[in-house]
């Protein structure tokens, strides 16, 4: 059957419900994982993925802080695989993310990581693949072949997966319960909203730049939703968590730099609304992803989330980017399933 | 006495490699940071900074993991003083970095990993300040006042303090002998390149855009190449390690987005080569600061450092790019001690 442009990353966008919902289905993997991980005795979390996996697991670090109480960071590959590093990981739970598992440095660190002494967990779309084989544990993100360049099912799939992860290692059972009973209808009332995007990107169809900024949770979002639209439409996108922003780009804002704000209500909410006003005054205009009269009243455009628990709700909020990079691409005259000079498999080492 | 636009940043960065020699010159407090987060069984570190401190800290991560060998992340400050995150922090080093020491999620964060469990250091400028009083250790950077916006020589201080307490560490005493004999020489040969930077900033003086990319130790250096950018210039800079770089951003490079590459002689060198060649057949125009032929002929402009240890070159390294963002500044009629919007101290919590 022959594909016209953007049509695999349309239905990869579309199926994100039902993907989701599988990997939410059955919590026994992720429980086993935390048990196993705990019996291990670890400390520290260290993801090490590349690229829209790297967002995910931003979105994990946050998590293993606020729902595990874990601290966590984001490994440095190179400093393995290019500088031979002797590190200690002993009490490390160090976790692996690739889509196809084939990233070498990422399957490279976490088989180091496990001879040098940490508990290692690889979150991966293909269970036969170099990550999988490195890792002591592997939970699938069961989203089916990904065939668009740009990933969006395996991201989301992502975040499942380790929102699961978090909620079993914590004991969160509400959160267990929301994922599989809400995430998924919400996700499908936020893919209705593509009208609403439609609009978004028709008015922003001769940008080159934009600003993109959250915090807390969504801060994963306001990267992958730079990356996507960097991807797909070749728009120079500038990503901030807003408390770095406010370190100096903030500089950069005015009447030239749309802004693309992710606000969900929660512990993060009034600092977005804040952040808002400021870019506001600033002359910015504002596409507000989120929930909320304070927030969504500042916007030129609002994108209106379905109430979720806040720690959920990346995986709502990152879908409206997702769409716009796509209608983006279509009204730049761009094929978003393949954007010039990118594979879909990367092979840094 | 009345000054003219960007004088005092242009003292502040000449005035580095003497605020550099007074950090290094007494190697004692670093060693007895060391023994005590030692005798405490620090076993991960946590870096907690914003802004430029921020970047010193990604180069802090890099020195902590290859020449320390121990793991080390970002801190996500939120997690704590937006979410009341409940995180063990037993067997953590947290490092906090701040110029003012006023950055209040900075400083709350370090307050409350300490009282979490953690031994706690902090490297700031001002050993009276919240930061400096919420810490178990005080490592002064001695930059002296620091007037102009803009972060400079508290930025490459930031850099020596983290690369003597690693190397005191690791008991890398060849490190050490470099930091006190050989890199304020050669930060001094660099400040020297001003007239082969002034070309670059005329050439470059109608540029919006801008791509900055490193890997290894000098990630940190494409990093505040980037923020110095942006806030002096107002340029929208894109800025990514060299491996995140091919893993979907590289879609944008081509003519219209010329690219900044750090490229030090050492294990990080052959994939910054690669890198540029890359870009170069993608038809960007390439500005090159490093050292080494293969890098350097592919340069459209070329800044050539000195050679130390490349653990060390990200001392050196940053110093074109604080003169390139002070030039193009006054290039553009902006005056960059006091950027648009910019306070010296920004108050996020």
């Amino acid at each position: 059957m022959s594909k016209g442009p953007g049509d695999l990353m349309a239905a990869e966008i579309a199926e994100q419900p039902e993907a989701v919902a599988r990997v939410v289905a059955d919590p026994a993997p992720f429980r086993e994982a935390c048990a196993r991980a705990r019996g291990w005795g670890a400390r520290f979390t260290i993801y090490a993925a590349r690229g829209t996996s790297d967002n995910a697991a931003v979105y994990g670090k946050y998590l293993a802080a606020i729902v595990g109480g874990m601290p966590a960071g984001m490994a440095t590959p190179s400093a393995l695989t290019l500088y031979g590093a002797d590190i200690d990981f002993r009490r490390c739970l160090v976790i692996g993310i690739s889509q196809s598992g084939q990233t070498p440095d990422v399957a490279g660190y976490l088989g180091r990581a496990r001879t040098g002494g940490a508990y290692t967990v690889a979150i991966t779309n293909e269970q036969e693949s170099p990550l999988a084989e490195a890792a002591d544990f592997v939970l699938a993100t069961r989203a089916g072949a990904e065939q668009a360049v740009p990933a969006t099912k395996t991201y989301t799939t992502q975040l499942a997966a380790l929102a699961m992860l978090w909620a079993a290692w914590a004991k969160r059972e509400d959160l267990i319960e929301a994922l599989q009973a809400e995430v998924a209808p919400a996700m499908r009332k936020v893919v209705g909203l593509e009208e609403n995007v439609m609009g978004v990107a028709r008015r922003y169809r001769s940008t080159d730049r934009l600003l993109a900024t959250a915090r807390g949770f969504n801060y994963a979002t306001a990267l992958e939703a730079a990356l996507k639209l960097k991807e797909s439409c070749y728009l120079s996108v500038l990503a901030y968590s807003a408390a770095d922003l406010m370190h100096g780009p903030v500089a950069l804002a005015g009447e030239d730099l749309p802004a693309l704000l992710f606000a969900a209500r929660g512990p993060a909410y009034q600092v977005m609304v804040d952040v808002a006003k400021d870019l506001q005054g600033r002359g910015a205009e504002l596409v507000v992803v989120g929930n909320g009269a304070q927030a969504l009243e500042l916007a030129g455009a609002a994108i209106e989330l379905p109430e979720v628990a806040e720690e959920l709700s990346p995986l709502l909020a990152v879908l409206p980017a997702q769409l716009l990079a796509y209608h983006l691409a279509l009204e730049k005259g761009i094929d978003p399933d393949r954007p010039r000079g990118l594979r879909k498999v990367t092979p840094t080492t």
